[in-house]
């Protein structure tokens, strides 16, 4: 019992954006060998887009322990959740299991599992012997490899933005870096359009919904593009290159 | 013959910051499949970093052809290197063979494949289909994973910049952003230290050397700290996070 306990192990995997084969050959080791993993609902509780990523490489001996992480709740009931699993975490390794906790591309950049590290690690150490986070393929990385846009190279610089963020923010981004890569853009495409137009980037930007799934879309031609804002996937990015023209 | 010049295709793969397991599931299995590979060397001839970590997935049918990138010569050298490569890369495929080209890292972020990108297609269109990029795991989110510093998250902003960019540029940065990855530190370590110090975030930050590597180093003291210059990593890399606090 003893020994079993200085087993148990979490292992916090990125799973990339959104190709089953896009994961790492680590993940996909680990995953083969869990004996239990926490994978998010998605909406009306069904499986998520993390869960079927990796479906295939799970044992059917792993039991699936879901949750949902209320992403259009207040913060208060946000956090009540994020108790709850880092909790119910900690307690599967204090039993001595191989825990697995999965997040959509990388664990360490714009994902809601950082909120769980906070609860169960302090700041100021290393990550302790229970915990592996295994990196995963960014969307960004992704959505430049498939559209063949370039990041930055040599002394060019990158921003990475939330189009959340205020106004000022993005346009002083914009200004300043060669590169960007503008996240979260659906309901906010034309506002966010404008404001390329105005920095004349628009022949210098595409857009990438879904990426490296069936369902990817890239648009090209931001300029003359109304898709309707409703329809926009949560998981459209832009991407910028000052120094990359993409359009006439 | 016909037939095979149409199913030439090169295979452009990042294999990811330094541990073999690191590499995706797609590169691996690509990685089988290659009638030739085009790996850089290393100092004195010897075989890469970005060799080693893939040779365990090789063919031992697959032909390895190796060159060197000059990364210290002047401008005219090396676009002779990069014209020379990029037609022997459309020469192989013409011939109908399955040609692997590997990067460290991701191959459109600070890739010096991004050059040979730009002799082969043009910028306004998309992927020919004799191409595949697949992404690679970046260092930073390797580093992030392994150190267990977050970068942003929710309305966070980050920027990557190397630390041969212009001062100005970098205390800017150092300014406007939450979360920062400096890279290419290695000889510019007491240049970059200063300036962190005189921004105030030596305890926000954390430097890395061969992430994920058997000689993996991480420094969470930046303050107190003194590497022989000379000694440090070409893949020593800083974290900040303004938000996340390392030490006393």
């Amino acid at each position: 019992m003893k020994r079993e306990m200085k087993d148990g192990k979490l292992y916090v995997m990125g799973v990339g954006p959104g190709a089953s084969d896009l994961i790492t050959v680590r993940a996909a080791r680990i995953l083969a060998q869990l004996d239990v993993i926490y994978t998010p609902t998605g909406k009306k509780g069904s499986q998520s887009l993390a869960h079927s990523i990796i479906a295939e490489y799970l044992s059917p001996k792993t039991e699936v322990c879901t949750y949902h992480f209320l992403m259009k709740a207040d913060r208060a009931a946000k956090e009540v959740v994020w108790d709850e699993v880092a909790q119910r975490l900690k307690e599967d390794v204090a039993n001595g299991r191989k825990v697995g906790f999965i997040t959509l591309g990388d664990p360490m950049l714009f994902s809601t599992w950082v909120f769980l590290l906070e609860r169960m690690v302090s700041e100021q150490t290393t990550i302790p012997r229970w915990l592996e986070i295994v990196p995963g393929i960014t969307s960004f990385s992704a959505i430049a490899a498939v559209s063949g846009m370039p990041l930055a190279m040599e002394n060019q610089t990158l921003a990475i933005i939330a189009c959340t963020a205020p106004e000022a923010v993005l346009e002083q981004a914009l200004i300043q870096h060669d590169c960007l890569v503008l996240m979260k853009v659906y309901s906010r495409f034309a506002r966010i359009r404008d404001i390329l137009h105005r920095h004349n980037l628009l022949k210098h930007a595409l857009m990438m919904a879904d990426a490296t799934l069936p369902t990817e879309q890239c648009w090209r031609d931001l300029a003359t593009l109304s898709p309707d804002e409703q329809e926009l996937s949560y998981f459209s990015t832009i991407l910028i290159n000052k120094n990359w023209q993409l359009s006439r």
